[in-house]
């Protein structure tokens, strides 16, 4: 059977768009839980400056929480060498750096233009490399920006290429605000796998207008093999307060294993971890298969 | 651009579902507001017994307040000759029938063997066609039974196979539970098609895993270019209660504008009319592009 690979996000991308705190007992909860149903990556936070994002202020104390097996990959993402030290300092073996495709996203997220953040990210990326650290690194709004619309695919090749020049082994594609429909992704991936081998290629769908699955679905049918995915469908889309977030890994391995992928997920206790975190949060995640799992419980 | 028919099953597949009562009025305003926004097929309500399905039992008042543009085809449910004069009565130019692919599934949803469901829907067929009415058919279960699991393919081709003899023009092929993940709807749409042309064949997904656009992508793959859906949404699966329904109109329409097939709706009139229902139901559907879209009027 063919493998994929999940890297579940929920922690970072999802939790990060909460606006109530979320206790680190109820994190260290969530990612031990993630982790016993089979989870081999998991991002657990972002050592950002902890004013941007007070929700993950308390990475240190999440990552001392979490049992650390030998087999499962925790990475966090770091914005500079400041964050990489912190992130050092955590026993993380992996970090991720992350930029966009578009030069109006890219000022307002981190604000710098496309070009200065290069040599800002390949510092850290050094940095890291030397320090003995894996390096993955993101591009958003390959598919669309907030500001500008439709993204070009050469911009998108452009940050890919730099980021892989940088010496991280991965780069996840960001369909930072869901809008990618399985055209665009034959379009755009198909085009990036030409320049670069799957295998250090990773989808990463929203689900704002429900085309998350379908774009995987895509993606797999262009060679594929890396997802990243929010448990329960955690995160949401800051430029539409409301709307869905991030494809949900209990949809995503649903899919997978109904297409005869191997994950080494038990959907089982994943949709699990998804109670969990539901419950915690109080109230109804978007994941379908975790509505679908509860309910059938209750018949 | 290559066209795809839409079928809005939502005042039919979907409003069956709901506990409290519609009034008749709303359901009247709903479906002006689907015809408004461009939809061109519309199965308004279902002429079974009002014993069954009391919150269908409106069905002639319904039909009586629409308006009713010539250009608009709209359909119901008739289980039985009984049903038939209804709709017959009510002006209908087009009737819907319906039975399993699943030998328990049926006998639980009709009360008779796939055998003896077949002179009674022929008897029905005939009856329609002579009153100069089309008459499309249904067939529930090809992608799994919730009561046997998987259903063999021969079971769907033989009861589309004898739906087409009774002279239906079109089949709707349901995965009534939502189960199906696109590698069954590639080898299932993909096996049927071989026998019946794409144009006689019809999408019917459920969304109850997730996996509902991504498998209309992979029967868009496969050739069909007809597909019901649910305005925002609505529906749900009587064997999971809580759970997600039908695939939504509005995440229809935009994913398949998004892959340049036209559809002659209106999205933004057509989340108008999701919004509309969502409020007289008062709680949120789960229609993501709904969600999405009054998420951005927010802000």
């Amino acid at each position: 059977m063919d493998k994929v690979q999940i890297v579940e996000v929920g922690p970072r991308d999802g939790l990060q768009n909460e606006k109530e705190i979320v206790p680190v007992a109820a994190k260290i909860q969530l990612i031990d839980k993630l982790v016993a149903a089979g989870l081999k990556r998991v991002e657990a936070s972002s050592f950002v400056n902890p004013r941007w994002i007070p929700q993950l202020a308390d990475a240190e104390e999440v990552l001392q929480g979490i049992a650390r097996p030998a087999d499962v990959t925790f990475s966090a993402l770091v914005p500079n060498l400041r964050g990489l030290e912190r992130a050092a300092a955590s026993g993380l073996r992996e970090v991720a750096l992350f930029m966009s495709a578009s030069e109006s996203h890219n000022q307002k997220n981190i604000n710098k233009s496309i070009e200065d953040t290069f040599p800002v990210l390949q510092e850290v990326a050094r940095e890291a490399l030397t320090l003995g650290l894996r390096v993955r690194g993101y591009v958003s709004t390959v598919f669309g920006c907030p500001y500008e619309g439709s993204v070009p695919l050469e911009n998108s090749r452009r940050v890919t290429n730099a980021l892989l020049e940088m010496g991280v082994f991965e780069v996840s594609l960001g369909d930072t605000i869901g809008v990618a429909t399985p055209k665009q992704v034959h379009e755009k991936i198909g085009a990036l796998v030409k320049d670069v081998t799957t295998e250090r290629l990773a989808g990463h769908f929203h689900d704002t207008r429900g085309t998350g699955l379908a774009n995987v679905a895509a993606a797999l049918d262009e060679g594929l093999r890396t997802f990243d995915s929010s448990i329960g469908g955690l995160g949401g889309c800051p430029y539409a307060p409301g709307a869905a977030g991030n494809i949900s890994t209990e949809d995503l391995v649903y899919m997978l294993h109904g297409m005869d992928y191997e994950t080494g997920v038990d959907l089982e206790r994943l949709t699990e971890a998804g109670a969990f975190i539901q419950q915690q949060l109080g109230r109804e995640l978007s994941s379908k298969v975790l509505k679908a799992s509860l309910a059938c419980k209750t018949v």
